[in-house]
């Protein structure tokens, strides 16, 4: 059967992989940064930016804010989340599973699905493997995730035990929904006619298991033998170590189905990217560059750097001398700093754009590396580089 | 004496006029309307979009503003406000006269300046004719506005005349201190060597009298007799009825001196905009664009629209049709309603964006119109276009 998505390994270096991911609507190399356009849109980076310059061709969106507002019926009356937003570049939605596992005191588990109450208005709402496969059919992405149920970080054997199986459980009728919606034509994002592709969505399914490695290898395996177009790492960065997590990747990702891509959930750091890459992980996302980049903390190739920092207000400097995004080519510190002291939304959209740059830019640069056989050299610089920080620029 | 600005009438339509104005840093084709940058950015819309899609040649600062955060000190270290903020085309300054005069409450006026509590921390400040020109000064604009007074649009005619009289020996005090600042070469904007211009700041005059137009005659007097490079109009839109506003443009604005140009400050709608350009205004700036653009209004060729309206939840059609703006040629109704009503700054930002579009548009429909001679049959139609606003989209 023709394939939703095609992914070629093109290099290998130890463990760590290069790779071309190839969708309905994009071609995208691996390792990749994924920005977060929660809500349909990246705070505070117009897409121009986003395909002119920083050139993204995946984004996130997220089917709870988005089965919240506007709602899938709206969505799916015009057409999908791409038609509706004007991304025309490839879009992951995740399931809603980890918006809802958040909400933990205003949600109720069973094996049928989750009962939880609105963020917004505390209204009454309802999300399942079925339910979320659907909202996902009508937002059109490329890449669906399956609806997991993800254990807190330091949550003991046996939690994470039931936890992890229902996710498994839940990965077979997320899988079943999933393949019916796509025969029936439900899918507001098909193509036709695209060279080797179906034109369809594809689903990745995702592995829990917290801290424990037996359950991460259990997870693994069953989540395998249902069969998926590429596979996640769910609930790492929920409030382990991170020496838990460094280890969960050393042990779970090289032995992930060799042929299909790598996705860990939610995470994180430069310096957490690129640990991940170096156990052979090829897609990423996470909030925090633009998060951080609304609350003035920039991310560069010294360190991070907070803008508040009085030291910054005459300083001509760019943020990152190291990075040539159209922020750092043209704005200095101390106007960054103006702009964020004195409350305009500009530092936000600046400090917002120089982040996503240097997460893209830091996935880029592993590539290249992986490619030319000079990633472990690459990693240690780039660590040392972040270790150059003064003290008081944190 | 080379002058610091060049303004040539290069087309009339009735009292209607079509120039140019050279400053030492960008042509600018007269009637224009000026983004306001108070803070040293225009909120919510990057330069770069600024440059090179809106084409804007000049936009404002904020004395006031700009005096309390970062400080006149910061701004003149770094080498004036086009450094600090890597604006490269045309400033103009406000005098902080208006801000001050805004602060009602917290505000001592005296012969020799006034005296107010900053609206941040409450600190004790101190403005004058003086202090404003050396602040314009260590900004480096290309256009420096006097410090003036101005009455409440509902002032009577006694307290008025105080007022405008003050603003009178006020303008005498800011030439004054100006032509020092020139000669002491304490501009930070100073541009060597360009065909025909001194390279120096220009210095306009404002004109004030509230709606009295015997004291408006005797401010424009006044002012004309001390000799600027260009002449404002200023406390209009202070909270006197309209047509108070255009008895005003129509009585003064052909009696200012012909070879100027003339700049009616803070004003307005795009209504008022074409009322005061058949009346013989050259140059505008309001927050208009940018404020609504922030609460959701939008400025249409069919009327001003709220994007919270419901009805727009599912409309895939533009802002506004008749707008070839980036956001116009891209983004639903439906999608910058969703943005809005999730709390994304791209609402803001878009929005914000269209405005400016709209009223840069506005302003260049005028000067085609006045140069081809059909000014009038413009204006006529762009109002009736207003006016196929449906009442519900108010």
């Amino acid at each position: 059967m023709t394939p939703p998505i095609d992914w070629k390994v093109t290099a290998r270096d130890g463990e760590a992989r290069a790779g071309v991911l190839r969708t309905r609507r994009s071609v995208i190399e691996t390792p990749i940064f994924m920005p977060v356009g929660t809500q349909g849109t990246v705070k505070g980076v117009r897409f121009e930016w986003l395909e002119n310059e920083l050139d993204a061709r995946i984004i996130l969106g997220n089917t709870y804010h988005l089965f919240l507002r506007p709602g899938p019926e709206i969505i799916r009356k015009i057409g999908g989340l791409h038609r509706f937003t004007s991304w025309q570049r490839s879009l992951l939605t995740d399931s809603g599973g980890f918006q809802v596992f958040s909400l933990s005191d205003l949600r109720k588990l069973s094996e049928d699905g989750v009962e939880f109450r609105s963020h917004l208005d505390g209204s009454r709402q309802f999300l399942s493997p079925e339910i979320s496969m659907d909202i996902q059919a009508a937002l059109g992405s490329e890449i669906v995730m399956v609806f997991d149920e993800c254990a807190p970080g330091d949550a003991g054997l046996d939690t994470t035990r039931s936890s992890m199986e229902m996710t498994a459980r839940w990965a077979e009728r997320s899988k079943k929904r999933f393949d019916e919606l796509q025969l029936q034509q439900m899918d507001t994002g098909y193509v036709e006619g695209i060279f080797e592709l179906s034109g369809r969505q594809a689903l990745f399914g995702i592995i829990q298991g917290a801290g424990h490695l037996q359950l991460r290898a259990e997870s693994l395996q069953r989540t395998a033998e249902i069969g998926f177009d590429g596979y996640a790492i769910g609930g790492l960065s929920v409030g382990e170590k991170k020496s838990v997590m460094y280890d969960v990747l050393d042990f779970l990702a090289p032995k992930m189905p060799p042929g299909s891509p790598r996705y860990l959930m939610g995470v994180g750091t430069p310096e957490d990217l690129l640990e991940a890459i170096g156990s052979g992980v090829d897609m990423f996302d996470c909030v925090l560059p633009t998060r951080n980049g609304r609350t003035g903390g920039a991310f560069t190739s010294r360190g991070k750097i907070n803008i508040r920092n009085a030291r910054f207000a005459d300083d001509e400097g760019p943020l990152d001398p190291g990075c040539s995004c159209s922020v750092c080519s043209r704005y200095s510190l101390g106007y960054l700093r103006h702009l964020y002291q004195t409350g305009e939304m500009a530092a936000a959209i600046m400090i917002s754009h120089h982040n996503l740059a240097f997460f893209l830019a830091t996935t880029r640069g592993a590539r290249a590396a992986i490619v030319s056989g000079t990633f472990n050299e690459f990693r240690k610089r780039f660590l040392a580089g972040l270790e150059n920080n003064d003290a008081d620029l944190v």
